[in-house]
Protein backbone atom coordinates (compact mmCIF):
# COMPACT_ATOMS: atom_id res chain seq x y z
CA UNK A 1 0.00 0.00 0.00
CA UNK A 2 1.44 3.49 -0.63
CA UNK A 3 2.61 5.56 2.17
CA UNK A 4 0.08 7.96 2.71
CA UNK A 5 1.41 9.56 5.84
CA UNK A 6 -0.16 12.37 7.88
CA UNK A 7 1.99 13.92 10.70
CA UNK A 8 -0.51 13.88 13.60
CA UNK A 9 1.27 16.94 14.94
CA UNK A 10 -1.80 19.11 13.18
CA UNK A 11 -4.05 18.08 15.86
CA UNK A 12 -1.22 19.24 17.99
CA UNK A 13 -1.47 22.86 16.45
CA UNK A 14 -2.69 25.54 18.77
CA UNK A 15 -3.74 23.29 21.09
CA UNK A 16 -2.31 23.30 24.89
CA UNK A 17 -0.83 20.07 25.69
CA UNK A 18 0.07 18.57 29.59
CA UNK A 19 3.92 19.04 30.46
CA UNK A 20 5.46 15.71 32.40
CA UNK A 21 8.71 15.80 33.51
CA UNK A 22 11.07 13.08 33.09
CA UNK A 23 10.02 9.82 34.78
CA UNK A 24 6.58 11.01 35.30
CA UNK A 25 3.73 8.26 34.55
CA UNK A 26 1.18 9.84 32.06
CA UNK A 27 -0.94 6.56 33.22
CA UNK A 28 -0.91 3.41 34.27
CA UNK A 29 -1.97 -0.16 33.31
CA UNK A 30 -5.67 -0.53 34.45
CA UNK A 31 -6.44 3.04 34.48
CA UNK A 32 -9.84 3.31 32.67
CA UNK A 33 -9.99 6.75 30.44
CA UNK A 34 -11.07 6.85 26.78
CA UNK A 35 -8.50 9.25 25.58
CA UNK A 36 -5.35 8.72 23.12
CA UNK A 37 -2.33 11.08 23.32
CA UNK A 38 -0.63 12.80 20.77
CA UNK A 39 3.13 13.88 21.53
CA UNK A 40 3.67 17.35 20.89
CA UNK A 41 7.40 17.55 22.18
CA UNK A 42 10.05 14.76 23.69
CA UNK A 43 9.29 10.94 24.38
CA UNK A 44 6.85 8.77 25.93
CA UNK A 45 8.21 5.16 27.11
CA UNK A 46 5.38 2.71 26.71
CA UNK A 47 5.98 -0.14 29.79
CA UNK A 48 3.92 -3.61 29.65
CA UNK A 49 4.98 -5.33 33.29
CA UNK A 50 8.00 -3.59 33.84
CA UNK A 51 9.28 -4.44 30.39
CA UNK A 52 9.92 -1.07 27.80
CA UNK A 53 7.79 -2.04 24.80
CA UNK A 54 8.24 1.40 22.85
CA UNK A 55 9.56 5.04 22.76
CA UNK A 56 6.28 7.03 21.02
CA UNK A 57 8.13 10.12 19.90
CA UNK A 58 6.85 13.61 19.06
CA UNK A 59 4.20 13.26 16.29
CA UNK A 60 2.69 10.30 16.96
CA UNK A 61 0.11 8.78 19.09
CA UNK A 62 -0.38 6.36 21.98
CA UNK A 63 -2.92 5.51 23.96
CA UNK A 64 -5.07 4.68 20.99
CA UNK A 65 -6.29 1.04 22.07
CA UNK A 66 -8.34 2.15 24.96
CA UNK A 67 -10.07 4.56 23.09
CA UNK A 68 -11.17 2.32 20.26
CA UNK A 69 -12.34 -0.54 22.27
CA UNK A 70 -13.26 1.06 25.82
CA UNK A 71 -11.21 -0.80 28.02
CA UNK A 72 -9.18 0.17 30.72
CA UNK A 73 -5.20 0.64 29.94
CA UNK A 74 -3.10 -2.01 29.07
CA UNK A 75 0.13 -0.40 29.04
CA UNK A 76 1.93 2.04 31.53
CA UNK A 77 3.21 5.17 30.11
CA UNK A 78 5.91 7.23 31.09
CA UNK A 79 7.67 10.39 30.61
CA UNK A 80 10.82 9.33 28.87
CA UNK A 81 12.18 12.99 28.50
CA UNK A 82 10.23 16.57 29.67
CA UNK A 83 7.25 16.34 27.74
CA UNK A 84 4.50 17.49 26.79
CA UNK A 85 1.26 15.88 25.17
CA UNK A 86 -2.08 16.43 24.07
CA UNK A 87 -5.21 14.27 24.80
CA UNK A 88 -8.07 13.83 22.18
CA UNK A 89 -10.85 12.49 23.34
CA UNK A 90 -13.74 10.40 21.55
CA UNK A 91 -15.67 12.96 19.58
CA UNK A 92 -12.39 14.63 18.28
CA UNK A 93 -11.11 10.85 17.25
CA UNK A 94 -14.34 10.21 15.74
CA UNK A 95 -13.95 13.20 13.61
CA UNK A 96 -11.12 12.79 12.40
CA UNK A 97 -11.37 9.48 11.43
CA UNK A 98 -14.69 10.63 9.54
CA UNK A 99 -12.91 13.98 7.99
CA UNK A 100 -9.75 12.66 7.03
CA UNK A 101 -9.27 8.92 5.71
CA UNK A 102 -5.28 9.19 6.29
CA UNK A 103 -5.63 9.99 10.14
CA UNK A 104 -7.67 6.30 10.15
CA UNK A 105 -5.15 4.43 8.07
CA UNK A 106 -1.80 6.20 10.86
CA UNK A 107 -3.36 5.23 13.42
CA UNK A 108 -4.17 1.43 11.62
CA UNK A 109 -1.12 1.98 11.08
CA UNK A 110 0.39 2.25 14.14
CA UNK A 111 -1.70 -0.78 15.45
CA UNK A 112 0.08 -2.86 13.38
CA UNK A 113 3.44 -2.21 13.67
CA UNK A 114 2.85 -2.74 17.50
CA UNK A 115 1.07 -5.96 16.90
CA UNK A 116 3.83 -6.89 14.58
CA UNK A 117 6.56 -5.68 17.64
CA UNK A 118 4.81 -7.53 19.93
CA UNK A 119 4.19 -10.71 18.07
CA UNK A 120 8.36 -10.53 17.52
CA UNK A 121 8.51 -10.27 20.83
CA UNK B 1 -16.34 4.63 22.83
CA UNK B 2 -19.36 3.60 21.45
CA UNK B 3 -19.66 1.03 19.08
CA UNK B 4 -20.88 1.74 16.15
CA UNK B 5 -20.45 -1.87 14.22
CA UNK B 6 -20.50 -2.49 10.48
CA UNK B 7 -21.10 -6.17 9.08
CA UNK B 8 -18.55 -6.47 6.95
CA UNK B 9 -20.42 -8.99 5.38
CA UNK B 10 -21.42 -6.04 2.89
CA UNK B 11 -18.08 -6.15 1.17
CA UNK B 12 -19.04 -9.54 0.17
CA UNK B 13 -22.30 -9.09 -1.04
CA UNK B 14 -22.84 -9.86 -4.65
CA UNK B 15 -19.05 -10.92 -5.15
CA UNK B 16 -17.89 -14.63 -5.53
CA UNK B 17 -15.24 -15.76 -2.88
CA UNK B 18 -13.10 -18.14 -2.80
CA UNK B 19 -13.69 -21.80 -1.45
CA UNK B 20 -11.40 -23.84 0.27
CA UNK B 21 -11.72 -26.95 2.52
CA UNK B 22 -11.01 -27.81 5.55
CA UNK B 23 -7.30 -27.88 6.64
CA UNK B 24 -6.59 -25.44 2.99
CA UNK B 25 -3.89 -23.45 3.75
CA UNK B 26 -5.05 -19.73 2.39
CA UNK B 27 -1.62 -17.96 3.14
CA UNK B 28 1.13 -19.31 4.70
CA UNK B 29 3.66 -16.90 6.99
CA UNK B 30 5.92 -15.15 4.69
CA UNK B 31 3.81 -14.69 1.78
CA UNK B 32 3.98 -11.17 0.27
CA UNK B 33 0.42 -10.60 -0.66
CA UNK B 34 -1.38 -7.41 -0.17
CA UNK B 35 -4.95 -8.28 0.23
CA UNK B 36 -6.77 -8.86 3.20
CA UNK B 37 -9.74 -11.37 3.43
CA UNK B 38 -13.85 -11.53 4.50
CA UNK B 39 -15.06 -14.66 5.92
CA UNK B 40 -18.07 -15.05 3.73
CA UNK B 41 -19.16 -18.37 4.98
CA UNK B 42 -17.24 -21.19 7.36
CA UNK B 43 -14.36 -20.27 9.90
CA UNK B 44 -10.71 -19.24 9.38
CA UNK B 45 -8.04 -20.83 11.66
CA UNK B 46 -5.01 -18.22 12.03
CA UNK B 47 -1.71 -19.55 13.38
CA UNK B 48 1.48 -18.39 14.23
CA UNK B 49 4.41 -20.89 14.99
CA UNK B 50 1.89 -23.98 14.51
CA UNK B 51 -0.01 -21.87 17.79
CA UNK B 52 -3.78 -21.32 17.06
CA UNK B 53 -3.82 -17.71 17.70
CA UNK B 54 -7.49 -17.01 16.69
CA UNK B 55 -10.70 -18.06 14.59
CA UNK B 56 -12.17 -15.57 12.42
CA UNK B 57 -15.83 -16.18 11.67
CA UNK B 58 -18.22 -15.21 8.57
CA UNK B 59 -18.42 -11.52 8.66
CA UNK B 60 -14.99 -10.89 10.39
CA UNK B 61 -11.58 -9.83 8.13
CA UNK B 62 -8.16 -11.36 8.32
CA UNK B 63 -4.85 -10.63 6.74
CA UNK B 64 -5.66 -7.26 7.09
CA UNK B 65 -1.92 -6.72 8.57
CA UNK B 66 0.32 -6.94 5.28
CA UNK B 67 -2.65 -5.06 3.88
CA UNK B 68 -2.18 -2.32 5.44
CA UNK B 69 1.66 -2.15 6.21
CA UNK B 70 3.02 -4.01 2.98
CA UNK B 71 5.16 -6.44 4.67
CA UNK B 72 4.94 -10.34 4.29
CA UNK B 73 2.11 -12.03 6.11
CA UNK B 74 2.99 -12.67 10.17
CA UNK B 75 0.81 -15.55 10.24
CA UNK B 76 -0.91 -18.94 8.86
CA UNK B 77 -4.22 -18.51 8.00
CA UNK B 78 -5.81 -22.29 7.45
CA UNK B 79 -9.41 -23.29 6.89
CA UNK B 80 -10.87 -24.15 9.85
CA UNK B 81 -13.89 -25.31 8.33
CA UNK B 82 -15.20 -25.65 4.21
CA UNK B 83 -15.32 -21.99 3.90
CA UNK B 84 -15.66 -18.95 1.30
CA UNK B 85 -13.83 -15.89 1.49
CA UNK B 86 -13.47 -12.78 -0.80
CA UNK B 87 -10.27 -10.98 -1.10
CA UNK B 88 -10.32 -7.24 -0.78
CA UNK B 89 -7.37 -5.27 -2.35
CA UNK B 90 -5.73 -1.91 -1.99
CA UNK B 91 -7.83 0.06 -3.63
CA UNK B 92 -10.96 -1.60 -2.41
CA UNK B 93 -9.61 -0.66 1.07
CA UNK B 94 -8.60 2.76 0.56
CA UNK B 95 -12.10 3.33 -1.18
CA UNK B 96 -14.03 1.54 2.24
CA UNK B 97 -11.39 3.82 4.47
CA UNK B 98 -12.81 7.02 2.66
CA UNK B 99 -15.92 6.21 2.10
CA UNK B 100 -17.29 4.76 5.40
CA UNK B 101 -15.64 6.03 8.40
CA UNK B 102 -16.99 2.69 10.42
CA UNK B 103 -14.98 0.28 8.33
CA UNK B 104 -12.06 2.02 9.72
CA UNK B 105 -13.35 1.62 12.99
CA UNK B 106 -14.08 -1.87 12.71
CA UNK B 107 -11.05 -2.86 11.42
CA UNK B 108 -9.10 -0.87 13.99
CA UNK B 109 -11.71 -2.79 16.90
CA UNK B 110 -10.25 -6.19 15.24
CA UNK B 111 -6.58 -5.13 15.35
CA UNK B 112 -6.96 -3.94 19.68
CA UNK B 113 -8.48 -6.82 20.21
CA UNK B 114 -5.52 -9.23 18.48
CA UNK B 115 -3.26 -6.71 19.91
CA UNK B 116 -5.01 -7.48 23.64
CA UNK B 117 -5.32 -10.64 22.91
CA UNK B 118 -1.74 -11.12 22.23
CA UNK B 119 0.05 -9.26 24.97
CA UNK B 120 -2.35 -11.48 27.04
CA UNK B 121 -0.35 -14.29 25.80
Amino acid sequence: MDKPSLDLSILTRGQDGTSYKRGDVIFNAGDAVAEMFVVKSGSVAIEVDDDHVETVEAGDVFGEMALIDGSPRSARAVAASDCEVVAVGEKQFLFMVEETPYFALTVLRTLVRRLRSTNAR
